[in-house]
């Protein structure tokens, strides 16, 4: 049984990879961990009442190191970079669900991320955690940094046009759409019950920090530079990240067209699904699983990818299982489905 | 007083109207019906209960004539037309809520509605009750179609920049987000709560009957032939519209440049308010009001506009009643604010 | 024109008072503060853009007694007996929303709200400003105690049986349930979105502080010492308080009884509708309205009440308007239609 | 593996029992029918796109025992037992969701289900799916009628005191609230999205054809002829039920002694979950579980027990699948954990 602790249960996606973990056949939690709550796992989650007896004790890198083979970091970004170093260190392998193993450009990340970096020599091992890209990396990771919820969205719904057509492709739009957890569970004005219900609107219009993440990852796969236009909102629901896709290309293209590139690209992939013509994506049907479902529309050179994971699940807590399952050469899908 | 009627108001813009009708001034109820329920309205709503003794009767085109000098037709696509030549031939003003006479080009009506137009004489005096393009005309009319939800929140959204820098424009896409009272009170699977609620789609991708309509608009403005790539999604909340609109530019504008063309489109208007640089309309800020709420994000060549309506008041009703304050001189924000 | 203040616009019943404030003929508003924001009013509550010139300052006794007439407090419990002295000692009337002039026994308060009161003379003064009940001392009031939420509907659904009944009860029992507004504006982690949404749940079951607030007044009603059993809950919406009541009688009675009763009790009053037999009020129904909707069902001994309002407008800022226009004479309904 | 099939699979507890059984390792679904629908069930139900080959078929009493041993009824009032008797007479076992096999009295039944019982023989041999209470009657059960969601709630709330206190109880009150799932997927204007959303409210107020059921099985374990007073209210989520329910006694009882009641009443149950003292059960706490969540608080004489559960789960589909587990000897969590 491989030993797994977690950093950071008191948030949601904290909470959302101990789920999958107490489900796993393959491990067993030895740790956990978060940085303003104490005792039983079950007084913090009354939901896991029965399910568990750990109790979360205030971080402790020793313990940490005793205890694990691999961690989670479920902790906001600029805190997982000054608590990676140590237990990498010590040889152990680390999942990190922030932004700080994203952007392998420092000033980037400063600009993006509002503070210097504080570890750049791990940043230049950490392989980015989006499995139908870098499995290959992922297997052989001492240090995965999980993707963003956003990007994991928008690079699966991208990936198979970008990398057959790239060439063709002249202006990237995606107007995505979150569900309040992807937020965290921020105590802020913004996030209060009634500034949300029955509410709706942008944020960070053409300027928020998962585009450069988006646009790297395009570029790689293109071999060009490229630049996509990101708008994100605020959903009222608690999960789900639907981002509608614009791609305007050069030339026509036929809605078969698309559909067989994406069918084909996503083939062996055991959490993508490409919709059937004709049917869109719901947030419902990810809900709670670790599928991206993907649909599309096309009009002349302009097509219209939607595509919808859960951002607890695929966009942050699933991902980082599925990854782990990579790793360590367990059955990708244990746990996950 | 203006002796009013209203047809349909078992649904929700038709309910909506009432509720202006019943707080306004210069005007008097004197006639509703609906085509399958009877009896007091405040039994059909019970919310109204002790606010009108009004009673609903089976439609009665003698009936409408004998009692109205003006008829607000709130009864679905294809019945409008079967309805409004009687009145408008016996003299009386009619405002139409459904999409019967928003489309000047009968073979595009059939192709968008599914069936023959039916009274393509009055389809020729039809004013576009959108006042903010079209007041003059409004003030004469006798037919005044009630335009589209999303359509008033993207036509709103584009015109300045439509009007002002047409030739620049390379391509526009309308992202927009409804409440699930865009959809009307009809009683499908698609619409039951849990189908709903906690979930979001795209539906109808590039492929919706409010495209034409906004391409027709935006062409008279431009006096080019404009055509937009229009996305609409179903939002889990009552009410509200949030298009964000994204304009591909030949050359670069800045934000501050955008939002001046914006404030002096608008300068007068009573109901569009041209957002502070740096603020995006919300939902809630519209909700049971009739402003158009406008904000604005640039990026190089992409400009991002979001435009918030509430689909009930400034995309049905709440329009509907501007354009009837409009018909008759009386002032413009009488029983809307 | 009436001169009219509001201190703490900054949470919801603030900006409701305020919405209504605006709208009223006989009143203008003079001045507006709020304890930790600034600036324009429709900085603070952008849905208020265009509507308003006004602008929020801090709390300064001496400006609102030298600008208003009247001022409303709209400030949490424990604050209110810090401002309302200076305002009465200088002549000003006052209605407060807060519980701290509610409970006329101060050791009761102490047990409830935590602290010793500060202000037990004016305390005496406070008319409970429910005007079913006590109109006639409302119009003479200096000091008007705004009634709670939970109690105003709870009263209004028991005030006619108890006053008829009084020595045929032998137990009552309230289950209640609320919207979020109406536990304020607070950020704290209980309100964010997802804990909220999709949950429910009960909270002070049987140990709230409004239950000593309800017993106050039906022992006034009856004569005899009452003591309700009350068990609030926490509902996913925006807006709106039902109280399901049910009062065990020693007696059978009908159902048409205890209609009539109702009907007879409140058949002056603008603000209360008893729903026909057989109705259930809504919480859609009253909200956005100053109505309390009531509704019954009857099983032998045991008769149950359901009684609904808005909890921001009969249950806060509604009702506080309505005493307003009872103080200065103006027509009851004046801005709350 | 046992073979075994769904009967009504268009449903919500349809859907819910089909997820279940798709994970159970010791069964195999052999059979899924649905009277309105045909087809793969993945494009009934999209989100369980590519989890299963199966295909819905028109209902065939003979296909359905062939290829079945067990077959899950998810089908209406009156129409299961229509269908029970054949699948019986060839020696199948069923579990029937329904209404139709809960109450023994056909009287009883032709009241509150409005139509005459037509399978009197095997209502006898019915035995009622509540482990809780009769788990060794399940065993050996052919037939097992499924609890209502509500019953499940109520009699898991008060079986310890009923059972223990029997005559000590006065007055039984049971305010409880639903979320719409619990309606099934009935496409009525009552359940369309904005008739329920921002909405609460009381229904068949001290009517509800539960409450027999409740009444039942309370007088069975009290040897006692019990009548409870029930009112249900449409909560607008999708999923839980939350029972408040007030027992009057003759003599005062201590929280304590009530809690140490019912943690010795369940203390070998898996799914039934008494909280410590102080805690309130959520329904996100039992959303998407098999659980039912128990809450106390106590004033003198009064006690109040809230039961939280997933009314498609405990409420329906995870207890059919509880009560499979415990005819066939799997381990009881199977597939429910």
């Amino acid at each position: 049984m491989l030993k797994v602790g977690v950093v950071g249960i008191s948030g949601y996606s904290g909470c959302a990879v101990l789920e999958y973990l107490l489900k796993h056949k393959e491990v067993r939690i030895t740790y956990v961990s978060a940085s303003n709550t104490r005792g039983a796992v079950e007084e913090i989650w009354p939901h896991l009442t029965g399910l568990t007896k750990l109790v979360c004790e205030e971080y402790s890198a020793s313990k940490a190191i005793e205890l694990c083979d691999l961690i989670f970091l479920a902790v906001p970004h600029t805190i997982a970079m000054t608590i990676a170093p140590e237990l990498l260190k010590a040889g152990k392998r680390v999942i990190d669900f922030s932004g700080d193993y994203r952007l392998p450009n420092t000033d980037q990340y400063a600009k993006w991320y509002g503070t210097e970096h504080k570890d750049s020599s791990n940043l230049k091992k950490a392989v980015y955690g989006l499995p139908e890209l870098y499995r290959e990396a992922i297997k052989k990771a001492t240090l995965v940094s999980n993707p963003g919820c956003y990007p994991t969205s928008a690079i699966l719904g991208l990936a198979p046009i970008a990398s057959t057509h790239s060439n063709d492709i002249s202006s990237i739009i995606i107007d995505a759409k979150s569900g309040v957890s992807g937020a965290g569970r921020k105590v802020t004005k913004n996030f209060i019950f009634c500034e949300v219900n029955e509410n709706f609107k942008a944020y960070k219009a053409l300027n928020h920090q998962h585009a450069p993440e988006i646009d790297l990852h395009l570029s790689k796969l293109t071999g060009r530079s490229i630049s996509v236009n990101f708008v994100p909102h605020l959903l009222p629901i608690n999960r789900g990240i639907l981002s509608t896709i614009y791609v305007q290309l050069k030339n026509k293209m036929s809605a078969e067209g698309i559909h067989k590139i994406y069918k084909n690209f996503y083939k062996t992939e055991p959490f993508v699904r490409v919709l059937p013509l004709g049917g869109q994506p719901e947030l419902r049907g990810v809900a709670h699983t670790n599928f991206c479902d993907l649909g599309f529309a096309v009009n002349d050179q302009v097509v219209c990818i939607t595509s919808a994971i859960d951002n607890l699940a695929k966009g942050a807590a699933g991902q980082a299982v599925q990854n782990m399952n990579i790793m360590y050469g367990f059955k990708e899908e244990e746990s996950l489905l």
